[in-house]
């Protein structure tokens, strides 16, 4: 059986295993107080260009959201995302559970308009009723969207820019970061944090084990965090782990050699589509490929690849995702070809 | 000054005010386990022909949203409620508070479709990843709807023929009750709590000085309700307010009587505005009229009576909302009708 | 039936019903926009020597003790209390509903000791892992307290001190405040809103139908203030219910007036048990009355008087609280020493 | 510098490191619904003689608290633990965060009294004002406890059946079960399975990575679980990684083996300490030894061994713990010793 279904179904790359095998046996104070984070940190620091960066690391992607969310927001406010945002659809309501909603802007394509949430910014605030609906506390964004889509560099500084004007924080959610940096030339991870006041970095999807690294760009942690981590049942004992994670990642250029590689591997695959004929559901230049199958042919396929469902096309078709990865191999992609 | 901006401007009706005095100094035990809420309650199921309707008395709306909402949900359901339904925009985020998302069905004309419904209820439970999404655990809907638009008998029972296919609460929040159920003939509220599992008899736009009475029809009454009420803040310390007051709304035809009294206002007034060329932004057949006025005459028209503001239409109109109720004099709608 | 049980059982003062009766079909706005309110808060700045107070009007005691903690507390902050305040024990778990922790000292007669609270808080940052408990973030007391007791002026400022040298802000609940200050001649209204840096003035049991009065005294409104209220389910449609209510609370000494009373009667029949030989369970000077009764003649008694269970004693006598309130009349407490 | 701060200082017991590297590379199904998890399961159900069991495996132990905890109870219930209990101190106020309140029976040397768990029961029901009260849902102990001390048997039955006799779930949170199992030789998993109605088997702090084996036990797992995990961002994405390492932990009895090396080695210490007149702050038999040292004293120590601070006992004194493991080699035992 062809994995393609996510970006998650291995271990970790080679390098990090390494890492934390050699590391295994040395004693460390617990909860990220030891000396790998905060190597980790600094070689973080330094590759986004942000040297007053403060740091945290967390195990995945559902619970970075809420803790950062939550650590941000004031009872009254929400979020605003995009109608199809990962914290609006498939966080089985972590935001909501912890008190507050997730205000939705239409999706193009995942991403949301600058001019749309311009427009609802307005009303809401001359809305003489203001008081009575929830405030908009922050603004949402994945980079790439759930739909493998990128803002371009105007198009984050619409939004970056209309979020201050507004003062209202811009979170950036990073979990395929790597992804999406790859693909495009116009944007670093600098840039990205220069854009956000806050937005993490994605280790689970990119190599890691585990891990996100949470980075508050403006000095604009909020207080008592690690108090707020541990309420949420977030605070990993072995910190450590997360420390050694993400210095093996910020190691070589391995975080972006990875991006690099799930591209390279996608958009072969993506090539091979368009060739034969097949209908991709979604454009866009990441390392997740939304493609229209038959339903039929769809069956035959299942039984020799593993992809992720998406979603219903219509009565005879069906939105498949065919997800690359660090960990697709050549070989993979070459069985894949033969399949489609 | 007129006053048309809502139905909730003045105190109480003089009836309900009579009631109130005569029982003031009467001594009785609190939080509801008093002789007056006790008649009251008897009344309402007499009313509504359910003899073993389980009733509790609260303050408010939200409140009341928050209260039945929280207890008849469980932490991973959320409730389904049309774009422009209360709990989804005017509640400041009550529901989510309470840890629940609202989501979100397209509103036309305030109301929710039943083939809407059942094509998400479907789409949720077909999608492979279902359980990292919130469970659609109960329907809300508004009678009449915030656009004071009315569900019809066939539509209603649509709506409640899916919730139970799906064996899921339908939750009819009836704020304006009387209003609606005056407003047409084909619908009693018998009718409404043999549709509902649960409904709120709307007091505070509706003659009382507050209160709403919470019904629960089918023996589906949450466990430690007094608790959870009290947990909530909800807990009325005098309860038998409520009671004296719902004794009143249910003596002599008063609650239905007060009904038909503000539609016929309304009706007269909705005629005026047809005659003189109006506007109209929805038609319905409620107490609240949602007109369209040009922004210069609506200044001179806002000098003389208070009504209102519900949203922008275009750059040189909007939408204002004028509401009658158990106070509309003759008097107040004929100087209305000078003004107009 | 003679009701002693408690301070809420009749209506409200003849005064406040009159004002309700007078100010019935006057229409005004919603939500505590109204002149009744406005007039209200200036009457009560002016009562507490407070010019800047802002002040906010709430339906009931635990709502306003779940509305104002959870307003001023950040998510990792928990609430300081003693064991046996109201908060602690008897909201039904509405703090930890709204996400805190009530964090307990020992009560001394329903009292914290500053003492004991300053060693709290000193070994609380003291502890090497004080990031793994929730945040001291506000202290609750109320006066009176829970079993009718009364912080003395120099108790009162050493708890306030504490707080003031942790930055702590002091909320005393004063759900029957007025029963507190008539009851001693060391401490004001005013001085209340001087060692608080917010209160609130009960009218429930003080001759209203409901109603407390929020007062913030340092310029320190939560944000959002309105906002907060509503999404707790908490801001009153009629808003002005309140502020006609505390208007006359507020007129012509009525609400220290009637604490007088009470405390007059109570002292009577304190007394009258003293002579009698019955065993106060606890000494106190205001309206509560606690009394320990044999369990044999407390059928008899209960027979002719509703009073409150308080707890259980010993196998064979049982605590009771007898409550005097503005209410209470000459007869009744003729009738009770008859009985007694 | 020496080691014995805590138990979770290092990384992973090395057939748990070997077991994660040769899955590494193997392509699974995220969430935990791979075939590693699948076999780990079967290896605990079989080990525990509890074929019906249902296991979740959860990364952290607060974390598995909270899941555990929200997800069995309902909004009026609270959880019962010792004063001292981890729950109810140590977690940041993630229990109450989740909405519940924690309500403390007094902790003798860690443990509750079954007598007074009765009695709590028995007076909350009695008392006339239960329904404003938070519920009693669940009682909460830790075995061992985080006084390293143990339940014994007829403790154990005590407390149950006064759980069994009130319908009140009892939950055995066994973040460090194998030193509890190893200490004595009365009670097998087994029983602590037929004891509980939900209990936790520990990995962090016994050999793996990170990883809490949640096991309920007499078909009574809450309801869409999975939900409830990921709306406490609690869903670990590669959810092989629990079971591979739960898997290693099952083989070969190398989970309780840990738990005998550790508690032999803590046998040696504590032996030490004894000989050498140190006074022991409490006497346990398990993994954590608390010792009461002179302040002078403890500054040299601290220089060489890395120890855990507890508490203060008096103004010359302090109280620390010092922790052995599975990691705790001879080398260590002997080398604390010389330094005693």
């Amino acid at each position: 059986m062809l994995y393609f279904s996510c970006d998650y179904a291995e271990g970790c790359h080679p390098k990090v295993l390494e890492a934390l095998t050699e590391s295994n046996l040395v004693s460390t104070p617990g909860y990220g107080e030891d000396k790998y984070c905060a190597e980790a940190k600094k070689k973080i620091r330094d590759y986004i260009k942000c040297p007053n960066a403060d740091i945290y690391f967390l195990v995945g992607g559902t619970q970075t959201n809420q803790v950062v969310i939550d650590s941000m927001l004031s009872n009254y406010d929400g979020v605003v995302a995009a109608a199809t945002g990962h914290v609006a659809c498939h966080e089985a309501g972590a935001i909501e559970y912890s008190g507050h909603k997730v205000i939705t802007l239409p999706a193009h394509e995942g991403k949301i308009d600058a001019a749309e949430l311009k427009d609802m910014l307005e009303t809401h605030y001359a809305d003489d009723s203001y008081e009575h609906m929830v405030n908009p506390g922050m603004v949402y964004i994945s980079y790439p969207t759930e739909y493998g889509t990128l803002y371009s560099r105007s198009e984050l500084e619409a939004v970056s820019s209309i979020c201050k004007e507004y003062d209202i924080p811009l979170f950036i959610d990073g979990a395929r970061l790597a992804y999406g940096l790859a693909a495009q030339d116009e944007l670093t991870m600098a840039d990205i944090a220069s854009f956000a006041d806050v937005f993490y970095i994605g280790g689970t999807k990119v190599g890691a084990l585990f891990g996100e690294a949470v980075v508050f760009t403006k000095g604009n942690t909020p207080k008592h965090m690690i108090t707020q981590i541990k309420q949420h049942g977030a605070l990993l004992a072995k910190g450590r782990l997360l420390g050694v994670q993400f210095g093996a990642l910020f190691t070589d250029d391995l975080y972006m050699e990875m991006g690099r590689h799930a591209i390279s591997q996608a958009t072969i695959i993506r090539e091979d589509l368009r060739q034969k004929g097949y209908q991709l559901f979604m454009e866009n230049p990441t390392n997740q490929i939304f493609v229209v199958m038959e339903n039929e042919a769809l069956k035959t396929f299942g039984e020799k690849v593993a992809y992720g469902f998406w979603e219903k096309y219509d009565n005879s078709h069906t939105v498949i995702r065919i997800a690359t990865s660090w960990a697709t191999s050549d070989e993979a992609v070459n069985a894949l070809k033969m399949i489609l």
